[in-house]
């Protein structure tokens, strides 16, 4: 296992560049654009007065997200799916995974009955876009929280401390942090963790389609998640501060 | 902590009663009604000749798998996807996870090029209807690939050993086995493992959308979940020899 | 035609075995399981409150029926209709025929402004599910204004005496009755009738695709469908005193 | 019963006025307006090389049909399905009974491997539509199969003699043929018929839904529509000799 | 280029034949036939009390179209959208040319809070529909709007002078009046003009696909055009007095 | 009229700043970030070997469009038309006018039996979308046919001169070059002009809806277009030689 390396350099614990960009745009609350590598991701925070339904009289706020790739962010071109009529499971289920996310970084009793619609497009994919789309969507929700407690429409604090997301592979063997496309495909099980700044996890999903893990093998991937997602962490909190 | 016992009587690591009826209904090549307690489960197999356009002239097969939830399967009526003219997310992420959880039961190279359809098709919803998807639609599959093999369609041995599905959840911070819907709406966490016979995982998926959780709560539910995924596997044999 | 006799040994104007089962799931207010020989309909009745648009502040209820096939009921699997995004016309047509037989089956002025939804949901198909439906959904009905009733939802009394339905067709020249689908495909002429206790008709439809049909012939399949109709209300009212 | 009258002072058993207009438009091989009084419907037939997949290699012909209502063929504007992305069950159901109703008028085997599309449009309904849309749409198909036969396309003769249709209700109690929408909708009953020129039923619909109806009634019923049709085929016949 | 003749014999700026038939059929407030050739369009005018919401308690009106092609009214037969299940971008396109059209003809503050819809079917096709439409579209809002004061429903005096519309294109470097389909799939370029009887534009669309052009030559055709609506005008005023 | 100023300070005939940036994003052929101040639109063109059925064996290629906005792109957020299941009739307009606008820049005999595909996604939007989009994406259409050329796969030079785009507009009766969204919504007239190097138009779209206009005014129009497409395409070389 010692002649193990990776196509761009990369120690196995080791992020790509990350870089947050915040006020991308101009028209939303919170506009950011999330670097993992050659994944880019433009994450915006809109928000609307009113809740859904299900929250009406709640005096609690909501927070829904939708996630999308533009046609040309993958090598192949991939079908626009407001022209083909169908939205693709995968993109339901990235979409509720970054809803469920990022509803574990805001306290809903103190956003009023207001919602918040995060928007993740996939500008350019290189593998890793969910992580990075929460990652992002983090510090847009936060810019947008600001815009809205500065203009007294929330009136409590409803921001809580960054959440992050980080993919773990096994390639070969071995654990990857923080996985590109070219690694992706031929990782033989895939990890996605969510997590707070106090330790906790919101999210872990393990998948082996390419081949079943053992209970070392998860907690080699889960220790290596973490250690990616402190990073990550740091790197929000970064880019706030600037 | 002493004091709290489960609305159904069960031991903290107790699954449900399990039932699986083979043969439940005749047209298809597997049929199977699986019952975790009052979560009843209609999971077919049906074999159809040549495979998708991705997978032609690989010399292997496919598989796929297709949930659904009867309109009156709740407690509430759910509006029926076909007329409302959109699947829900929920619907497609449980479809994926059953295809992906299967595939791993199955050796694609033996099937010849030959596509296996998994449907499963909840009668009746109490918690809990996507691991028992996945636990009958194994012997659904297993019954179809006997037949497949009776009519010399296979040529090889495609069936793999049991892959079995269990939800653990944490419930006002105990580690409870196989939620009933009671249990499932007030969860803090919610965790689906999918598991060989070999005791490998195949999909492990944590939520905390009520509350994160910690390593060492994630290690007692995966302990609780294989636990109950062993004896998963044992009635799935235990069917499949009656 | 001495010697014409059906495949499965049945007189000429003899029905299948008629099993109707109660109670089978348990959380919309009636469910029932109906078979007709190998037809298999699971019909349940749930209970809305309020009414849809051009019945508001009528002081009446509504009662409306969902017809569906599940994708493995039939010999080669059906594509499911919420996948492919259109609901076959014959879908719609079933869904229609079934609602307004039932509405023949109750006294939408003593029901509230409460909505009746019936679904009928095809586990298992030979020939003559529409029919099997609107016998058993009448059954389920019956037991869901029991439930309405007991609540204190229904101040009337709405349910009518049984409404049953057969199909009759003219096989090889023979008036068959209740055709399984080894007759139904080779039948020169479909007739499916829906009768109420009192013996009159709710619906009448034939069909000559393969064939047309004189009034004598539209004649005694009517004969034979009476007699079959009489038998099954016979089997409702069992079920309902059992 | 003796001081029933009609509001627009027709026999209880007279048809309203009948036109057949050929050669309505210029563009399909068939296009006729046809008019049962206030309602009218243009029926085109056009015909396209090739048949549907499982008519493929058959040697023999198809014959499909669409109906549709214009959004202001009614008193109040009904909204247009195309933009309402949902084609009613209604639209579906009479689709599908002009079609049936039109192949027993055309031997497919005659037809060569060709695909005749009838499209019925409502341009303005007073009832009766479905109905003059079979009447219309037998002399369209005449036409078409006219220039088929002129360009050498069909072989054989596949015209069959005419089939025609009229609706017959029970309008407080009384037989009346061919009903006008103030009369549709308030009948008890509904009986649409489709005969041939033989005097045989192709089909035969008929709706209680405001009531049920009895064995005599049906038959008397069934007199008055038998004595509609004639008038029909004749009106058939003379267009199409004119 | 003196020996450039048009197939159907007309003068360069000659319009074809010009047909409106008022009250075409009766439903609608206002219904309309205009011809231009062999191109025939039936124009509606449906009046519904209320506004759409973004007009809501504007106390003003609002007027909106929709145009649609009968499935056989082209040369080939076109497939119907309501069941393809898509609308095509030309049909979208031509829609809100007409509702912008027609709303330059109507004083939306004199129509009290009423939505006027304007449907275009297209029952024959050969060439110049879109222009057709908006001539003949006028003419049924004109009557719609005086059923409308008649009723005592509007209070002002909304209609405004007649707008009327026209193609225009370059075919074989000649500039041509009012394109029927022959000259229209030929044409290099192709200009539809909308415009007052003050001889103001309200649209101009002009498109080079099959080649581009130079300002003289739009002067020329913009020259051309007024001179037809003009004519369309004159015939518009005819009908109404009529 | 001496005292008209624009809130940008901009003289009446002044582009806004125009910034084009070459590949923007990696994966497709050609990537262009264009910007017409804050208006910002990613214009990609991508490549596939083949062409739409009605343009197989004809030894040409094809090139096609699709414009859209990103939900948060607008002051208000735009519901994704991918969600809501329609996709709107002013986005297949744009997207239709895109396709034929770049077409006129292309010669489709020298591209091969191949497929262009122009995206058009607007990131930010501030008025005048479809103009820059137009504009960009011709440079994004360069850079891919050289891409092309460099891979051999296309055998002739098919790239066209430029052609842009721009947006002119009658603001409190002045005629102002390249509307920001502030003034789009006031102007009473909008023109759109899509034209070649060789200044000859390839679209004129000019709209009335809130004024119609008269000849003179339209000839400033397009005398102001005129000269901010020279600009346009001034950048559009310099970008592309740069």
């Amino acid at each position: 296992m010692t002649d193990f390396t990776r196509a761009d350099g990369r120690d196995l614990d080791q992020l790509r560049a990350v870089r947050i960009t915040r006020n991308f745009t101009s028209n939303p609350a919170g506009s950011v654009l999330v670097e993992f590598g050659e994944t880019r991701v433009m994450c915006t925070a809109s928000v609307e007065t009113g809740v859904p339904r299900f929250k009406r009289d709640s005096g609690e706020g909501w927070l829904t997200a939708e996630y999308a790739m533009l046609p040309a962010a993958t090598h192949e071109r991939n079908r626009r799916e407001s022209m083909s009529g169908k939205v693709k499971g995968r993109t339901h289920e990235i979409s509720r995974l970054i809803g469920r996310s990022l509803r574990a970084a805001v306290d809903l009793s103190e956003l009023g009955e207001n919602t918040i619609n995060l928007d993740c497009d996939v500008l350019q994919a290189d593998g890793g876009t969910r992580t990075a789309a929460i990652t992002g969507a983090y510090v847009a929700l936060a810019d947008a929280i600001e815009v809205l407690k500065a203009q007294g429409v929330v009136p409590g604090n409803p921001l809580l401390p960054p959440v992050a997301a980080v993919s773990v592979g096994l390639v070969d063997g071995h654990v990857c942090l923080d996985l590109p496309y070219e690694e992706d495909v031929r990782a033989e099980v895939d990890l996605n963790v969510v997590m707070t700044e106090a330790g906790k996890y919101v999210e872990v999903q393990g998948t082996g389609e390419a081949g079943d893990f053992g209970r070392e093998e998860l907690n080699a991937m889960l220790d290596s998640a973490e250690k990616g997602i402190r990073e990550l962490q740091a790197a929000q909190r970064a880019a706030l501060e600037a």
